[in-house]
């Protein structure tokens, strides 16, 4: 018996090594380092290398990024930082390394921004735990492909199902969670932490058990890259004919998927719709385009004016489409914005236009600029806001 | 209206120069370059660096890893590689930036094996089409969470559900698909590529349209690191008890889960097991202990022998339990396994134990070691074998 215990320890052993092959890297070295009080320590093992910087998004923006600073090196080989205390929140990093932009070898937690690939990682406390997963009730996450007609083609989104939804008989009202400029389908479950936001607001009972529909924005495009078919092309900001109106005209391709395969409660009374920046410009359109369908609109620093084809029909006739909304009648039109966003100008000529026509909103003005932050921070505040 | 078209332009020139603060880096430069006779170039750029080297899984296995290469530069900046032509597979690689592990930053396409991020690229062909994306009629892909009442908590699965599924009242067979050590629910559908490798040969016929369930093995765990409740905690190979019998025993609580929540055929004949490493491991206990249970069985380069609490009673009466599972029948038992693999030993000594007991099996032996290479392939060959 003794012997095979051995015998078992040394296979294990042997396992171990020979596993390291492929997968194992870098298993010993703690990074990032949580601290009790915020502050957080970055370590970087280098001994060749002659600088190593970190960026992240606690850190002030710059004309072209956000600022950086050094990790000291602490004998032959080990670089690290020390950050003062972060306030609790979901925060992004990289490292560079003699001017080479790095993710952190020892943190396997990534988010991809457009083409970027970030480390991800929490400050517990309110947002932070917020934006983590809890020992909750948790809802399904659901890719899945449907037909779009109106686009010619078959494309995925990703639909969230609320804690219960499937041992229910009970039909659920429906958030259109629109991405950005660069985004896709993944990108609100991903980088918004939408799953994490609405399983814990629904289990404090902050927000009604709702459907989350988070479709893909690029009319062009079957799926996020890599999940369309075809080779794995690279991700990228710009897309022909990004923000011209065919996606908004064919809207009601989504709409009727969803009401006819999801135990969907489908009239207006049961429908938001919200989004950022491109997506922003989406949810304006889509519920002025479909005028009678929302009762619930979100704008997150949102774009307006179209950057495509403005002269298409569905660009036509703003002010004329925006009152016959309002004259619809609808519970909640939601306009949020960063004192720092390029896109405040804008806003602001928009909300100039609504006072015009009379037509009411509410409007939230924080700090910060065109930042994922932000958007979980609206989501959070439109998702307590919805269906009551 | 020549006018206004500028001012889009700039403001569309501006939207881009200021969303690059978060997400836009590394656009232009292509890396990798499959080209059309299947050589690969991999770019870097890196002014300030001395030595950038590049290893991926097309490179021979050395006792620490893989061979690596060096990329050279050209000019002040830029650094390449060409590899000769590759045959068609999905690879993985990283670069090595003065002694820095790090990915390709202009390829955002990413997997995680245990705590280790690799970039991947495809060269198209037979096995590299197979496991892309192609346009055919694709799945639904379903991360839910389920109770574990033998394990005593909730726990998250991915599953499969095969096109068509939705809109059909059909039943349908199940295929359950284990990961290996230092794996989780997201291993099988994202390094494994299993929900291409299904999509691609339902299309062409080759396999019946079957659901395919990806629970989680690690028994004392609720879902993959950053999905389980609690903090982001850096994914490990060695796990507490990771081989213990808890989850075998337990294996019943996602079989009946998913028999009553899908459209699942409830029988033998239209069950089958297969797993990986500690997935094949699990794999061959499970179908010994619920002897009456799979149809199919496969073990693809299986570890055999438990490495935690062999004591336990789920280990014991191994040759009376394999014995029962033959008497009770199967139409497939199925063992694949590479001859570099570390486990080679181990398999060939159970083979001897199953000629011993006339326990009838097939056996596939092919070149490589313990490598998701053979596992994609491996599942390659046993979904055309099931339920037909």
């Amino acid at each position: 018996m003794k012997k095979s215990t051995t015998l078992l320890a040394i296979a294990c052993l042997f396992l171990i090594q020979l596993h390291a092959q492929e997968a194992l890297q870098n298993q010993s070295l703690v990074s990032p380092e949580v601290h009790a009080d915020g502050r957080v320590t970055f370590r970087l093992l280098g001994p060749e290398v002659r600088e190593v910087k970190i960026t992240g998004d606690w850190m002030p923006p710059e004309a072209y990024g956000r600022a950086s600073v050094g990790l000291k090196k602490q004998g032959d080989t080990l670089w690290t930082y020390t950050t003062e205390p972060l306030p609790s929140e979901l925060y992004w990093y990289h490292f560079i390394v003699d001017g080479v932009r790095i993710t952190d070898p020892a943190n396997a937690h990534l988010i991809r921004d457009v083409a970027s690939v970030f480390n991800l990682f929490i400050v517990p406390g309110d947002k932070g735990d917020l934006y983590s997963v809890q020992n909750v009730p948790h809802g399904t996450v659901v890719k899945r492909w449907y037909d779009s007609p109106g686009l010619g083609k078959k494309r995925r989104m990703t639909i969230y199902l609320p804690p219960g939804y499937e041992a229910s008989d009970q039909e659920y009202p429906v958030l259109y969670l629109l991405h950005g400029a660069g985004g896709d389908e993944e990108a609100w479950s991903d980088l918004g932490r939408a799953t994490q936001i609405l399983d814990n607001l629904i289990a404090s009972g902050k927000a009604e058990p709702m459907i989350v529909v988070m479709p893909n924005g690029n009319a062009q495009d079957e799926a996020a890259p890599g999940k369309a078919s075809g080779s794995l092309v690279q991700p990228a900001f710009m897309r022909p004919n990004m923000m011209a109106g065919d996606y908004i005209v064919s809207f009601g391709d989504i709409i009727s998927f969803i009401e006819s395969n999801y135990r969907a409660k489908t009239d207006k009374k049961h429908r938001a719709v919200a989004g950022l920046s491109m997506g922003g410009f989406h949810s304006l359109h889509i519920s002025r385009y479909h005028p009678n369908t929302f009762e619930y609109i979100g704008l997150f620093s949102p774009a307006i004016t179209p950057r495509n084809k403005a002269e298409a029909p569905v660009f036509q006739n703003m002010d004329e489409t925006l009152k016959t909304q309002m004259e619809n009648g609808y519970a909640l039109y939601w306009i949020g914005i960063g004192r720092e966003d390029f896109l405040f100008d804008e806003v602001t000529a928009y909300r100039n236009r609504l006072d015009a026509l009379n037509m009411p909103y509410e409007y939230v003005e924080t700090g910060g600029g065109h930042v994922w932050a932000l958007w979980r921070e609206y989501l959070t505040i439109l998702a307590q806001r919805l269906f009551k």
